[in-house]
């Protein structure tokens, strides 16, 4: 039962240190959002459009997790946010201790609202406390309908699941009806919200949601 | 450095059973080939494909491995191929272990290719030796042309580099020179194949690279 316990182990530690990454923001006055999503479903494109509705209105830092490049925050950065990138170096999530290490090196005065873009991957990300807000995640449409049905831990701990790229619905085959029946199975209080970062389509509902999370 | 020390142990027992299993691959005639991918990249369909054009000339049975449920299995199966249903009750890859499970478990004989779908994931399926022949992966059209440079191990590994929904081009941006130029970098010797399971393109092109490797 060696390797169990190595696990609980690490998972415990992890815990101790979102415990104190709770406290940090909760002494800077921080909301923190941790945006999860498979490689490719839209969670810097969901950024840039979220940051587009909000800049000048609150205080805003991201925090681009990658296992290598900093591509995504270059394209934030360039958006005059500031931007922190993690390389996971090789690492499939974002444990606390790297975002613990990622806020001690920030200027969190002035900030009202923290994006952490985790790693694209749509299974260990969910298995990390973080001491965050709140979890929200995308799931695209190209990816199918089943994917609540494969993947349900990353489904059950979201507060929130976007549902992106709606405007290629014409072009696959996705049911809506079977994908919200696989997140009411296994997280009945999820918000569900239909967006479009191609056409904007469901942004505004979004931006509504979050701004009401944060008591805005 | 414990952390390091657990995890060096567990990959070299991990390497040990991956050697058992290319003994066992070996010694029964079977090719097999490792199948990685994000989630809704295609796997399924591809396999559905694949097995369309060679059932009949080969004995195909496939390992279909997913963290829950046996949606993909049930499509599989009902194609009349053996198929072996893994769940990784939670964990987000096969490691060699689990293959030599269900290796064990399997009737090889008559089997000229097995085809394992692994869990839905960039990063950690790439990270564990099977002793399986080949290592594929597909990459898809609306995940974008950036992936070869945020998720390099998994595209440094693969014999073989499908991108797949070519039909969805005409509808998100993806600029082929982009994807090929990454893949290039990490891995220039892999096949660049360009594939659509709902149009059919490209997937002769697939097959023969299969046939070739399998030296038919």
């Amino acid at each position: 039962m060696t390797e169990i316990k190595v696990l609980q182990d690490i998972l415990s530690a992890n815990d101790r240190i979102a415990d104190r990454n709770r406290r940090l923001l909760d002494e800077k006055g921080v909301f923190a959002v941790n945006l999860m999503a498979s490689p490719g479903a839209g969670k810097t494109s969901l950024l840039l459009e979220t940051i587009d509705r909000l800049k000048g209105k609150l205080g805003i830092a991201v925090i681009e997790a990658d296992i290598a490049s900093s591509l995504d925050a270059d394209r934030i950065g360039s958006e005059g946010i500031t931007t922190i990138q993690i390389n996971t170096g090789g690492d499939c999530h974002v444990d606390a201790n790297m975002l613990n290490n990622a806020l001690e090196s920030m200027a969190l005065e002035g900030i009202d609202l923290l994006i952490l873009e985790n790693v694209g991957n749509l299974v260990c990300p969910a298995e990390f406390k973080l001491g965050v807000d709140r979890s929200v995640m995308i799931s695209s449409v190209p990816e199918g309908d089943d994917k609540p049905y494969k993947y349900p831990l990353m489904f059950s701990i979201a507060n929130a699941v976007l549902i992106n790229k709606t405007d290629l619905v014409p072009y696959v085959e996705f049911d809506f009806r079977n994908f919200s029946r696989g997140v009411g199975v296994v997280n009945p209080k999820a918000a569900l919200i239909q967006i479009s970062c191609k056409t904007g389509e469901g942004i505004d509902d979004w931006v509504s949601w979050l701004l009401g999370e944060m008591g805005k």
